[in-house]
């Protein structure tokens, strides 16, 4: 794959995770050009700004023309929209990728809307609990794993391409189809922000006491870690919860049945059922997470 | 307070906690000389050749000859059960503390077991995961919040000597009564640990597909930071969710309910009541967690 399949580079969604990937293209060598469609004005002229960008553009039918690369990088309700507007604009030659969390519902709503072969459903897994552009880092595909997940009409070189790009920005590829990925993700990623949301929301009450207690202002670290994934974006996780709701709802039934044995055993006082489902807590832990 | 005042010190209870305060007692220089007493007697063997103990005892009363401070560092539902052995054989001038994580129950309980002002109720939030004396470090207090919550019948001169302790040991010490103590520890310890371990069980049927496709060797940063501290030790924090069961109950109920309305918006499709917990969530760890 020759660098010049990758420029001019279509930025269509610029926040945290599109951003990162221009930067970390450029800083490649893959991107000589970077042209920026965001639905908030503003956001294009900062990425300006801050050389996340060259050219703002107004439209993404625009954005799009002549792009070698187009990234999808808008939250997850919001890709199959764009697609359906770039469709008939995108170049022939064009590849098309995204980067959302959630594959299955995206891969086939997007591949159908574009010209057959050209698209490539990707996961980079570098999120953190930042959002928006000025968050953007060269540096943030480096070392981590990307999910390269081709829906059945993704042409053989398409998907070459797709992996190359994400090899030279340094991270390690793994093919996955999009149902296994989402039903993965489901228990990684979707549910430890479900319950971190809730965790922080349940605690919205003991606030002011928290604060004037000063408790607030040095927060244990069981606080901080079980919690931190709660500062990430409410719009962009709300796209990702509900448009992976079947392999999630499932597994928030699990974590609501456990959630319910914990608080039966406690007001119960029995020892047994309570240490016994702490235990299956840490088995599991240990497992999910080896070697820590 | 002369540093004679904590020496030799009794260790009841060889753990990860217990451990440390040994080790950083000793590197502090308040500690010549520590006899520890644990129910298995292969720990204490442990502790001795680590370095931990200088003596094992084979009972608590044998441990707490002499000693000019005694230090309860056993899990809080065996900490009453203790006093009451020791009571007889403490020392008239002894000092006498505990490292548990809840302080109403504890202390009430072993103020009414011990000769009177000599116990106050100590709280050090240094803890990890992590468990056993094989983790202890002499380092684990210093630059660390220890709270210390004296009960109704505590002698002053012993809260100052409690006080004078944990700051030898590099911790800056907040006084605060055992109920507003366990009311705080309830919302910003204790439901973190109850959620960390419920999500991690209540993934324990998707083990076999997570390690499958290899998703467990190299988990997100979201799964790891937020059931970090489901690797406690189970016995440990059985004990502390039972005995805080009064301020825990309400926040479980809470946290019960923020997941039910997650779950039913994203059953419903409801993308605004869904954006709108998650958003509560969001403000509520903002002002949890400062600066971060």
């Amino acid at each position: 794959v020759p660098e010049s399949a990758f420029s001019p580079l279509a930025l269509l969604g610029v926040g945290y995770i599109g951003g990162s990937v221009a930067l970390a293209a450029r800083a490649a060598g893959l991107a000589r050009r970077v042209v920026g469609y965001d639905v908030d004005p503003r956001v294009t002229v900062l990425a300006c700004s801050r050389g996340v960008l060259d050219e703002a553009a107004t439209t993404p039918e625009a954005a799009v023309e002549g792009a070698a690369l187009v990234v999808l990088a808008a939250p997850v309700a919001g890709l199959a929209p764009l697609a359906q507007r770039i469709a008939a604009a995108v170049a022939g030659r064009a590849l098309v990728i995204d980067v959302g969390s959630v594959k299955a519902p995206v891969v086939a709503a997007v591949e159908a809307a574009l010209p057959a072969g050209r698209f490539v459903g990707c996961h980079p897994i570098a999120g953190t609990e930042r959002s928006g552009v000025g968050a953007a880092d060269a540096g943030l595909f480096r070392g981590r794993t990307c999910f390269v997940c081709p829906g059945p009409r993704a042409a053989p070189e398409a998907v070459a391409a797709a992996t190359a790009f994400w090899e030279a920005l340094g991270s390690q590829v793994l093919r996955l189809a999009p149902e296994p990925h989402d039903a993965v993700m489901a228990a990684v990623s979707h549910l430890p922000h479900v319950a971190a949301f809730a965790l922080a929301a349940s605690l919205t009450e003991q606030l002011p006491q928290l604060e004037a207690q000063g408790a607030a202002g040095a927060p244990t670290t069981s606080l901080r870690d079980t919690t931190r994934i709660a500062a990430s974006s409410p719009p962009v996780w709300r796209d990702i919860l509900l448009a992976n709701r079947q392999h999630l709802l499932p597994l928030l039934r699990a974590l609501e049945g456990r959630l319910g044995q914990i608080s039966a055993a406690i007001a119960a006082g029995d020892a047994g059922a309570l240490e016994a489902v702490l235990a299956a807590g840490r088995a599991a832990r240990d497992r999910l997470v080896k070697g820590s």
